[in-house]
This record gives C-alpha cells, sequence and structure tokens, in this order.
C-alpha cells in the first residue's frame, strides 16, 4: 500500500477497512522489530537491588536544594517532573544563576538509557548523580561538604541508617548517588504508545500509526530504537549534511572531549524520544524551540531528506503518542537542621508504599569512581 | 523569675524544676492569650465551600507553567513547596527569568491571613490568584488567553466540568482562582508549636519556650500575634528607627502606593511568621540574608532594642518550631494537549481522598473583581 493511499485514508476517513489492516499490520510488525514496552519501576528497582528505604531517600534528597553547596538549586531545579523531567530552558540554569552550555536532559526514563550526559561520560545514574553533585559549576559540593550537610540533618542520618543498615558508615558520597539513582529509576513513563507495542493497536489512532509508519520511513528508528526510542548508541550530528552553527555551536564538540580522539568530534549521545513533545527547546544546544523545527533539522542533517507537510503533521502526531504518565511522587518535607526536631515521621509515598521490596543485600556497591567535568549536562 | 535566672536553668541544666514549672506556665498563659493552633486543611475547606474536586483541579493548575502566557513560570515556581512555600530568592523571577521588585511571600498558610501581597491589596487567595495570573510582568495572561488556553487541554475541561458542575460556563477566570485558592488553603503546615499552643507543654524545650518568652518582652508579639503570628495587619516598617536603603528602598512605598494616601507610606502587611526559619531570604525586599539578622534590624527599627547574644539564640530556637510539615501533595501529572489524548485518569491526590467533602452548592461565587498592579508580590 502506498504512503499517498493512506494519507486518503487518514485524512478523508475513506472507508478502505481491508488496506487499514494490512498497513496496521506492517506497521505493528515494524514497531515490534524496533521497539519495546517500558518495564515498570518494580522490576528495573528489582534488577537493580534498589530498596523501597533507597528510593524513599532519594526522593526527598532528589528536591532538596543543600545538596548544592550554595543551597540554590536541587536535582528537581534542573529536571522538573510536572515539565516533564526537565526544565524548559535552552541551557540549565547552575549556580548562581548562571547558565550552563548544554539543555538538560530529561530524568524520565534516563535510567533505562546506557549513558548519561550529551557527551555520554557517565555510564549509568549513579554516576551521573555524582557528575552533578561535585560539579563545581553545578552543585559544587565536596565529598567532604555533601557528608558535613547530611550529618548536620538529623532527618538523613536517621534515613541512611535505614537505607544502609549494614554499612559501617552510611553516610557517604556512594550511599547518596545510589539513593538518588533508586528514586530516579521509579520515574518511568508509560503511554498508549507501549500498549500498541504490547500488542493493542487499537491504543494509537490512524493518523498516529502513519506517522510511526513516516518514522520509519525516513530511517528515524535507525538510532531511536529500543525500549526508549534512543539512549542507546552515540552518533555525529550532521551525518549528512552540517548543521547551523546555532543548532551545532563549534566550541562543543561532544564525546571528543572527553575521550580526546578527533574522530569523536561533534559525537553525541542519542537522546531519547520518549516525552519529546513536553520537553522542549530540542538538541543539546537547546536550540530548536519547536519540535516540528528539531524534526525537520534532524532529517536534513541526518538523514538528507525534507519533510513533506503532510508528513510532518502525522510525524508529530505519532510523537506525541511518546508522553507518558510519571508515577505518583509526593512532595517531600524538608528534613530540620534542629537536633531539637524529632525526624519527621516517615511519610510514606504511595510508590513505595505500593513495592513492597525486599530491602537491598548486605555491603552491596557495584559502582566505582568519580566523573568531574566543567559541562553541566 | 528573672530572665538571667531562667537563663542559667536552661543553659545548665541547674536543678531547679519548681521554678522551670511556673515560667512554662507563665510562657503558656501568654501563648494562649497572643497564638493560637492552626486549624485543620478540612475545616477551612469546609469553612470556604471547596470542594475535593476543586482542590484537585487546583493542584493540577498550581504546578501549571501554561498558565503563564509565556508558558515559562507556574504558581509553584515562586512557591515551591520544598523550599518553605517561596522560592529562597532575595526577588522573584517572573517571565523572561526578570527579577521583579519584591521577596515572594510564602503561601503555606496563607489562607488564614486577612489579606495578600506586601501592600495588601488582594484581600484574599482568590484575589491574589487573579492579581498573579493576570500582570502584565507575570504570568501574563488576559481572561480570554486564559480561557483559550485551558479550552486547549481536555483534561482541563474535564475537570472544570466536574469542579462546577451547575455553572453554565465552568472555563472561567474566576472558577481558575476558586479552584487554585481551594488547593492553596489546604497547605497548612502544623509544628510542634501548634501541640504546645494546644496544651502540651512538653512539646517544646527549655530553650525553645525562653525563646518565646523573649518574644514577648521585645515586643514581637504586638505585630506577630493570632493563629498565623502575624498576617492579620500592616505597620510601617521603621516605627522607632529609619531601615537602611537596603531593607527598606525609597521607592517601594507600600500600601501608600495603592491607596494614593501619603501616611501610608512604608505602611506594609505584617508577614506570618510561620516556617520563617526556611522562608529566607527576608523582608518584603528580600535583603536580609539570615533570620539572625533580619531579627536583629526589626528589634532596632520596629521596638528600639538590642538582642543580646543569649537570648538571639533563645529566640531563634522558638522561631525554629514555627517550622511545620507540609500537608501530602502528589506532582501532578501534565494534561495533554493533544484531542487524541484521552484525559489522564484522575489520578488521586491522598489530600483529596482524605477529604470526602460534599461538592459545593450550586451557583456559589461569593467573590468578585479584580486585581491588578505592576508589583509581582
Amino acid at each position: 500500500m502506498s504512503k499517498s493511499a493512506f494519507v486518503g485514508a487518514a485524512l478523508f476517513a475513506f472507508p478502505c477497512l481491508a488496506s487499514e489492516a494490512v498497513l496496521i499490520q506492517q506497521v505493528y510488525d515494524q514497531a515490534t522489530a524496533y521497539f519495546a514496552p517500558l518495564p515498570t519501576p518494580q522490576e528495573l528497582l528489582r534488577e537493580n537491588d534498589y530498596s523501597a528505604d533507597m528510593v524513599d531517600l532519594g526522593r526527598h534528597l532528589f528536591f532538596d536544594t543543600r545538596m548544592s553547596e550554595a543551597e540554590d538549586i536541587s536535582c528537581a531545579s534542573c529536571h522538573d517532573l510536572t515539565l516533564g523531567g526537565t526544565d524548559g530552558r535552552p541551557t540549565s540554569m547552575g549556580r548562581d544563576d548562571r547558565f550552563g552550555a548544554r539543555n538538560a536532559p530529561t530524568v524520565l526514563n534516563a535510567a533505562l538509557n546506557i549513558d548519561q550526559f550529551w557527551d555520554a561520560r557517565a555510564p549509568n545514574l549513579f554516576e551521573q548523580v555524582k557528575g552533578h553533585v561535585l560539579n563545581p559549576i553545578d552543585m559544587a559540593h565536596t565529598q567532604a561538604s555533601l557528608f558535613q550537610t547530611l550529618q548536620g540533618i538529623p532527618g538523613y542520618v536517621l534515613r541512611f541508617n535505614s537505607a544502609f543498615p549494614n554499612d559501617a558508615q552510611p553516610l557517604s558520597l556512594n550511599n547518596f548517588a545510589t539513593t538518588v539513582a533508586a528514586f530516579e529509576t521509579t520515574l518511568i513513563t508509560p503511554s498508549r504508545f507501549d500498549d500498541f507495542v504490547a500488542g493493542d493497536t487499537s491504543a494509537l489512532t490512524l493518523d498516529e500509526i502513519f506517522g510511526m509508519q513516516v518514522f520509519f520511513d525516513l530511517g528515524c528508528a535507525e538510532c531511536h530504537n529500543g525500549v526508549n526510542l534512543g539512549g542507546n548508541s552515540q552518533n555525529y550530528f550532521g551525518i549528512v549534511a552540517e548543521p547551523s552553527n546555532t543548532h551545532r555551536p563549534k566550541d562543543d564538540t561532544g564525546v571528543s572531549a572527553v575521550t580526546g580522539n578527533i574522530h569523536d568530534e561533534y559525537l553525541f549521545r542519542v537522546p531519547s524520544l520518549r516525552n519529546i513533545a513536553i520537553t522542549g527547546p530540542y538538541f543539546h544546544s537547546g536550540s530548536a524551540d519547536t519540535l516540528a523545527e528539531a524534526v525537520q533539522v534532524m532529517a536534513k542533517v541526518q538523514l538528507g531528506s525534507e519533510i513533506n507537510a503532510n508528513d510532518l503533521e502525522f510525524l508529530l502526531a505519532f510523537l506525541n503518542t511518546l508522553t507518558g504518565e510519571i508515577p505518583d511522587v509526593m512532595i517531600p518535607n524538608r528534613f530540620s537542621r534542629s537536633p531539637q526536631d524529632p525526624p519527621i515521621s516517615q511519610d510514606p509515598s504511595t510508590l513505595t508504599q505500593n513495592l513492597l521490596l525486599p530491602r537491598a543485600p548486605a555491603g552491596r556497591n557495584p559502582f566505582v569512581g568519580i566523573i568531574l567535568d566543567d559541562q553541566s549536562q
């Protein structure tokens, strides 16, 4: 079935039902080859040996500005859960309201990416958290100042003890990063797209399904595939044509700045497309205001294509189906610094209540090393 | 019992238990004369005829940046519930990252204030919400653009219909303000201080109780009294001595700019002291970084006193007891703009589940008028 025949069916609701069924089946078959539905947070937590205590402690830390040395930003400042897990800014505002060089990637579903930061310099959320908390232009703590901060807040001392009952020293940078990563691992956002990939082809409209066909036809799925439609590879920004200096500023060479390898110039992590409709502006430079602009630039410089207006509309309809629902996250109470204050009652997040996870086995700490860089994302 | 004898008792734990009991009783008697424990959110909602549907809709709107015309700020941007209901900045950042002229007052317990904004230009939260959403340097909507925004988001159309089932036109500025005010009315933060005022004198330590005595002795309670320790009167900033131009900038004359009355020059709303320890920086100018500085300036320019180091320590210990616990607030899912997306399942906030409130009676709308001004707070 040709694309234009299908456009007819979708646009004018021409009753060619048999052909529709064939096309839906074709797109579905490709979808199952390229994509996968999201796992549940529970599956991911078990897989990583994260306990409910870790998740709930990480929830408190994620929202606490005292986890930055100047006490002005928290993880949530750049990864706002009401804004698709990002901040809506071209580049993020760090310490003293100074802007960093890159657009904040979403924290939603980030646990499923094979690496973190635009230049892929962290292999997982654990290292990403440490990278941010120690980055001098960002949260700017040292291991010592972070330890001192945590120790000065009785509620945290109590919670670290509960979350790491077998550790000689529960208050540590590694345990801090483990709990924040554990919390972030729960931020999984299923959508109708997942229902479709899991077999319910009625979950998407014909327009959206045709948009997925456009996505495959253009070649987008060569990079944006897997459970996160991206987040599982690196590629050059500008494969077929050179992007403008606005979209690809000359002085940010991506992975090559980390590896020192000239062959990595303008190599970047391929971002996930989940929640892409609500996580603009776009690119590592935050230089594309709209998803339509971002898609057209991508088609041109990565795939050598122009997208016509009809296809663009379908493609955007498809991308919109990747906007999912965030899990229930209760805004945490801020633990008091006063030694007079009894630690606040363990306000149960629905999340952790529902998880009923076993505690992590003793002595587990699979992560090592610290990543530090002057890039903020 | 003299103050210095008590200092001895508190500092050195000298066992003069009979005298302690007398002092505690004295302070408690004054506390019940000057203060009152917080009501529950449930009591306030019933009193105002706010329904659970209104509260939950208000929760969504409070966190939604699309409620500003530039889609860059929400109510939560300046009234961050993880930061004591304020933003931690000297003055707030509004549209296009421009700073306003005043420090953001906390939204916590604000429902109990008799007026709103530093210049008291709004009589209640309903008018405060309208003032912000229509303020051109702030959220910058018009009634028409707000209506258009809400109508373009199917989840909101559904929720306004549920919350105002008897209205011919549920989508309106007044109903918008009603729901946000309803949500904000739930943000009541009881602390150990309330237990003390309600009769449990063991809820505070001796140091904290002596700090309350210092508070009474200095005369702070002449303005900071009632259920909110303030929020129920206006007074001049600089009664006894003139504050510095930093603390009281010449060009912000407070209430007089609203009334045009020269006798109102430098008249301001007396702010609540609840959560004061976590809502710095201080004053309408946001010019005092620490609570210690703010307290010393207040003592000098309002009461003509210097506070000695011991008394200051006790006073700060007392003020710290006013930091309360925020209620359970679930971070809302962002309603999609796509007509293809079924409105997100009514994610129940624990809050509204627990309230089990009757719906508001038909046709209720006790509020009229719109406040507009070029001040942002």
